[in-house]
């Protein structure tokens, strides 16, 4: 039997600590996560270990939500000692899920606690945890160099002013990983919500000009796509829900859906999608013109509970994975910018894992150009995050494509606590080339399997930003 | 090398024997099968191994076919014999089937036979088998006894009379488990059947009401719903096929579809689905007022096989897998009752085990409310029903959600002999839970081990209807 | 640890090697490739391993691709020796990939190369192997006999002369395997093409009938059907994308959309589905009269990528699964012929592994008329012809139905040197078999094990074609 959660966790054979060993220092690119750019700018402290740990953490909501705990001590207004309480109650049986060892590896790595995460321990760890955090040194920048990450990409809106981006790089603080803006441009291509009109107003307003139509709203966004990049942007990000594709739309199409929506006037769904084939299509040429990456996400069902969403807002804990097709659209989306030699390097996510085996399929169908990984099914995420995920990930990547090529792991996350997922995928792959290995499947060449390692855990995410 | 089949059956570490042992003795709960309350309140004896076992066993059924077995042999008027002979044959082979090692368990349960269930055997089994089942103690009330069994659920029509749950509750008999019935009110969904008008009738004469109309529908649903309730019915049961929901839908949508139907009108797709959308949402706020539990099935395609269905009538094992989308219209549905705080507490099936993530993440949709476990994703269904499939839905629903807060178990059987499934799954969540210890994933402690492991055989479900 | 890929390849117990032992030697019977019938009849010979190996086979194109290889080195004009470097570059570090492990057991076969495909043994490999390829007896022949294959059946178009299947019949040369045409007509049913009218033009000319109208038609295949029948086939195939089925669809509306097609009118969805379910319809009972064997394939989305398409043409590694439902509307294409006592044996096939589970229980609806096996889910295909996907083949196919009826393994090839797969089958099934056995699972009957094994290696096939 394993001892729980030591340094050999989730690595069972020599082989495959052998290679872990090889890798766990290396330094962390996090090329996707929500991170706040304020925080980072300001070096930012924390209230409590509730606030920094549980504040705005969906995953360790919906745990909290199944064991029966009250909204009041989830994102309600009980004291902070007693949602820590009750939030440790929930670990206590929390058997087979990830947050329970993310848990356990965030209290390790930052706190040095190295025990159960029970009900009858919260107090202590509660003790420890907050007697660190009031120390000045416990901060944004130093977490992050805790971690050796060496840059990582927030996401922004198009109309953002990057003014915290500006500010960190400005102060080139000693250390401090590169914080790089996202271009992430959904409120542009969500013509169907009611918030449309009022959005391309901001983004007017953002790029100095009225936008009135396809023409205005594509000058706009030039401008933007400009700024980003002058600010380091090199990626983009696209929740697709679902990926639409109209064949034979045109700009005119695009044209009068605008007009349309602005006027306040309700757009069929063919006007609707016809609109967002344009703009997709534009959008993808932009960003292959600029060398940036382009990461697709999809098959996301959003804020399914009506009533929660308008007591807390949107992404605090109500979404699901959806079940509907897409494979169709998504390869006329892609064939449609590959054919006007158009595609930039792209990352295709799936919140369904149901989509797994067509994705690292569909990657095949525009890889070549003589780029290396061109195509990427992006890591195992959200929901599938875990161990179970992350492993059948790299499975079926490996018996479909080229696991080798892959970029790796991100955080997605929007906690400054959360990079101990890196070391949670490094030891997954590490197991898994190991496991490989162990039953004869591949050689047991030493430099070889760490060099693969390597290239998954920080060579070839670094290879693909080579602008960065 | 694991003897076959000894008491370490399924059972891979000490750990995993450690806690199985905690839990094996347990009662059993089984909220959700088919079982004739008429056999239970006459306490039926039995002609042969032949009719207990694969009289109605539809599972064995297709097993045999799929072996070349002629219909003579299977549902026909060979011999019970012969039906034995063949249905051994076919077990010979069965290798990595559920079947076959239900059927070693049942044989060793019911009828203390060790062997190995081959052609070569069959006479000798037979033999044996039936030397038990002439003998007087040989009856339905013996053999729920024999498994523990505290309380049952069977499957019963709105219009239905109770007249044996009734009996078997006057009855009293000592030992005997609880029979509650099932609230299944799928006859008065299902408006686009050439049933529909016939069963509103029958529906009519069990409430003592004349139904017309929407109104007088409700009003004589509410009446049965009253009726199941004093016989102490607290579960509700739903085929979907699929769920539907209509934006928009009013009562008198539902009022013009239920006249249309009962003219004799052909409905609109829309018609029908406005009608369903309308009654599941005042069915939900029913279950909820009555603190029932709602369960949901979904994905079943069944009937496939129309020359079969003429032959055998439905159930007889043409059924399959649907792959149909349905994220979007369970979510709506659900969230409908939750914005009217009308959601009752919630058990969600899909037969296709694609749906198996998605499911996993739906029900933290609509988790919380302070209820632990509120919404259930539902044991590993009928096909499923297996090994690897329970494996699955417990990793899966652990990685997703809280797997600790699982109601565990249910036979969906229309056998006396299917208790043995509960000790089944007991080795499965025994051997799953030792087996993320042995890995180091979860520290040895083994009374919370033991804990999680009572709780998922038999004190969640016990909790979870509160009110048997 | 296990040495790498030795004679216990994939064999992880010693019952797993006993049963391998017992089955290896047997012949293969490789019922669905796509071998050229030329080759065989002229017993090819070839230029270099490039040609032989690399010269069209998609699979290890699209790892080159991810891999970063140029274009010119997969199908353009490079030298012979550069391409190959370029493959084993790509190979040293396709970790967890089939085709690396199909590469080094055809090098060990074909070759006698024992060591690891690497860029650095590239050379060692390429003189080694053109040495061999230099030699008179190394052709087409000696490939087939030096792995056993007794029959294999090519995929043909209906209207195809058979020519080389006839001169490979009159040679009747010694240790040659038969080699039997199967009908495929897809020509005939994807009415929606373009190339319709034409292809209906050339098939005339084989059946010498002017083909205006459905029953000219229905003549015209008829009369290729016969004329296949004569040259041995017992085969057909379908690759639907997607299965359709129109309720109350017509010979009438069959009849009008071969017209308007005819005439270069554009059809609707209704009439272009209408007609491919008369035809299919129609064609299922010509295959049952005629005792043969309907394979259908499904879930392909093909050509993705128009500018490769343009480039090299279909079947060049652009192709990948699709995920759009077909469950019900193949239930009731199969459910039309069994009602008409017209349904043949029947083999489907999904190419996304999401579809595993539904088809599993899918054959289940036909099993039955006394044919052992009679319904079959086709071995693990194309991108799932994999170890995982393989192991997960069987074991999904023994929990849902009688793995021990499974017809088995097929290359799906156009390589000759792709015979090291049904090594590669026999091998997981064997191991597959012993872990069922070592866990406990399954009685160690060494002589039941090795039936079972020997049945989905070689003589269910045998029988299932029993008219070969």
């Amino acid at each position: 039997m394993k001892k729980f959660m030591d340094e050999k966790f989730l690595l069972h054979s020599d082989t495959a600590v052998e290679i872990y060993d090889s890798i766990c220092d290396l330094p962390v690119i996090d090329y996707h996560c929500h991170l706040d750019p304020a925080a980072i700018a300001n070096n930012a402290r924390f209230r409590s270990i509730t606030e920094v740990w549980l504040g705005g953490d969906h995953y360790k909501w919906r745990l909290m939500r199944h064991n029966g705990v009250p909204e009041s001590h989830i994102t309600g207004d009980a004291p902070d000692h007693e949602k820590f309480v009750a939030f440790c109650a929930t670990m206590e049986t929390a058997i087979g899920n990830p947050v329970y060892h993310w848990a356990h590896l965030e209290l390790k790595k930052y706190f040095g606690y190295e025990g159960d995460i029970t009900a009858a321990n919260a107090a202590e760890i509660y003790a420890l945890c907050n007697s660190k955090i009031e120390k000045e040194d416990f901060n944004v920048h130093s977490l992050l160099k805790a971690c050796r990450v060496e840059w990582l990409a927030t996401t922004d809106d198009p109309a953002d002013d990057l003014e915290f981006h500006r500010q960190i790089k400005d102060d080139n603080a000693p250390g401090v990983p590169k914080v790089l803006p996202t271009f992430r441009p959904g409120g542009a291509l969500e013509i169907e919500k009611p918030t449309y009109p009022e959005y391309l107003k901001r983004l007017g307003v953002a790029a100095n000009r009225n936008i009135t139509d396809w023409d205005s709203l594509r000058a706009a966004l030039e401008n933007r796509l400009d700024f980003f990049h002058n600010m380091g942007c090199c990626i983009s990000d696209h929740s697709l829900e679902p990926p639409v594709f109209v064949a034979g739309a045109t700009d005119s199409d695009a044209n009068e859906a605008i007009k349309k929506a602005l006027f306040g006037a309700t757009l069929s769904e063919r006007e609707i999608n016809a609109y967002k084939t344009r703009l997709m299509s534009w959008l993808g040429g932009e960003y292959h013109k600029r060398d940036w990456v382009m990461q697709v996400h999809m098959v996301v069902q959003r804020n399914n509970n009506t009533r929660m969403l308008k007591l807390l807002g949107p992404d605090t804990g109500f979404d699901c994975m959806s079940d509907r097709s897409f494979s169709l659209a998504l390869a006329q989306m892609l064939d449609d910018m590959e054919q006007r030699d158009a595609l930039p390097r792209t990352v295709l996510y799936a919140l369904n894992p149901s989509a797994d085996d067509m994705l690292a399929t569909m990657i095949g169908n525009f890889a070549g150009r003589g780029i290396r990984g061109r195509m990427q099914w992006g890591s195992a995420w959200w929901f599938n995050d875990n161990m179970p995920g992350m492993k059948k990930h790299l499975i079926t990547l490996a018996n479909h494509g080229l696991v080798s090529t892959f970029i790796g792991m991100l955080t997605d996350s929007r906690s400054f606590l959360s990079y101990p997922r890196h070391e949670y995928f490094r030891r997954i792959i590490s197991q898994q080339i190991g496991e490989w290995v162990e039953n004869g499947e591949f050689p047991r060449d030493m430099a070889r399997l760490q060099k693969i390692a390597g290239n998954l855990a920080y060579y070839n995410v670094k290879n693909y930003f080579s602008g960065v």
